[in-house]
């Protein structure tokens, strides 16, 4: 398990084409990322750098370097803060996993499978903070003041999805309003950071971080998707952990919204039943409803404004970089 | 379980009595504490209410404006970082519960006990960020960077805690190092910041954070005892949990570093058993021995050494307050 299988080198050469202009950069970022989590003491060292191949795209520490690109010149303090999100993002991902009790992440064991529930605890709050003590090494308290404040709303946003399960009758808007506040805060909080510290102005930056919420949201809806259809080997991480933890997603939500009073009361009892029985019946159900396709759709559209967002800037290699990261979010089998 | 028994009346009285020099700075701190954590989703703004109630004497704030007012002047800086030292304790006492298991903390139902270990993890989360948003509204990124730095520190400790669980031949120097940085590292970053944020000189801000460190490492010594031999009633919460996770105190430390090895390894069985059957052995074992009387003595030992550090202030009753705590964090019932 502790080495990617071949089967997604296809993701990982579509998303280094696109990260070309920045990629002396975020190789500078994996530096400092694994020299920030070298630690004396042996076991926490160990932690440290697992959760490090761990975290795999790089997407957030990629959207503040472009962004940063796209506006003017990537300085020392892009690097910095790019690690910052990096090291914020896996944080949320070790806590994630012990919430859904999932055993792997990017072909790799999860921390809470391979070591512990408080372990898992622990190391997240390792993450976390040593991320808020690299943000208060910068000159000003811009960087942290935004990263405290973004990594807040993510976690409110966390919470209310907790309070959120098993909710059959979780509104659309309340989905949104979660989706944005625990995965959409965060991308638009490096595009935010990216653009500001290459001087970008309020407007310009204000659009940039739009543009990073709207990308995040389409994401998410992605995410959710390959949760529900995904296949495990490519995705690399333990899938169908929605459903078993009977959250409601876009699919089921548009799937839902469109039925009759006893058609929505079957379909209740479906996501109320174990899922090693009902998963079957669901995936078919949405499938041949269309509410797959329909969520698909819903997800490149949201991906679409946010590229439109990009209007505001010079063409360059960067901003052809983001333009083709909104078509990636949604394109993806991993 | 929601209202606080007067069977700690006694200690709330002499706590009271030695923090009068501060008792309305504190009273703000409360206020403030209190309107940070409002929230409007009416279920995060449960759960942070709950923390709030839950974390209990209030001891960093103290450290904090004690050594502002005995360096100097309290200001608003004061006031909000030590609403960021409390709020950062508490999400550590949200995940210790986790990591205990335990179900009751000063009188209140633990995060976990009443909701979930899910919610508690998030719950905890969501006082770590918000602590580092507030800590980075000041003007400097001074505050982030001592209160990110200590908090990292704990954050290490706790792990190297959590490795050492079950490990008999844990040393005496491992243990201190792991309470320094547990425990100790949070109550000397707080007597850092108040000295510093007063205008101290670097040599005295210096003493007063080893103060801090000292009465740290006193305070955890009483506590471990505690957990050994106190009585739930009085402490509000659930005792006992170091020896059922297999926790090496100071105390079995002492008794085993005394030993041969014939009773060393009878010890260790002990030690290794079901907690029911050998609790009630180690702990005669542990007082007819002196281990714990000596246990105790060490820590009154360092919390005499930290008052000692408080000859570079000038006599006042904030000084007198601090010389004060020193006593009070060993000779406590909860």
């Amino acid at each position: 398990m502790s080495q990617a299988p071949s089967v997604d080198a296809g993701i990982q050469q579509r998303l280094a084409a696109l990260l070309a202009p920045i990629l002396p950069d975020l190789a500078e970022v994996d530096a400092r990322l694994r020299a920030e989590l070298r630690n004396d003491d042996p076991f926490v060292n160990e932690l440290a750098q697992h959760s490090f191949r761990m975290s795999g795209k790089r997407l957030r520490p990629a959207l503040l370097l472009l962004t940063a690109r796209a506006v003017g010149e990537i300085n020392d303090d892009h690097r910095t803060l790019a690690a910052v999100v990096e090291m914020i993002h896996t944080a949320t991902l070790v806590h994630d996993d012990v919430l859904d009790e999932a055993e792997v992440r990017r072909h790799v064991a999860t921390v809470n499978a391979r070591w512990s529930n408080q372990t898992s605890v622990l190391l997240g709050d390792y993450l976390f903070t040593h991320a808020f003590y690299l943000a208060s090494t910068l000159e000003t308290t811009f960087g942290c003041r935004t990263i405290g404040r973004a990594t807040n709303i993510v976690c409110e946003g966390e919470l209310r999805q907790t309070a959120s399960s098993g909710d059959f009758s979780l509104s659309r808007d309340d989905y949104f309003a979660i989706v944005e506040a625990k995965t959409a805060e965060l991308t638009a909080c490096a595009c935010l950071l990216g653009a500001h510290y290459a001087g970008a102005d309020a407007s310009v930056a204000e659009e940039l971080q739009c543009y990073g919420r709207e990308l995040g949201v389409a994401f998410q809806i992605a995410d959710d998707l390959l949760d529900l259809e995904g296949d495990e080997q490519a995705a690399g991480k333990s899938l169908g952990t929605d459903l078993a933890n009977r959250k409601m997603t876009l699919p089921l939500i548009t799937l839902r919204d469109r039925l009759d009073d006893a058609e929505r009361n079957r379909l209740m009892g479906l996501f109320e039943e174990p899922i090693v029985e009902s998963q079957a019946a669901l995936l078919e159900w949405l499938a041949d409803s269309g509410a797959l396709q329909e969520a698909r759709e819903e997800a490149a559209g949201i991906a679409a404004a946010a590229v439109a967002r990009l209007d505001v800037l010079a063409d360059s290699p960067a901003k052809a970089a983001l333009a083709g990261l909104g078509q990636f979010v949604v394109k993806r089998n991993a």
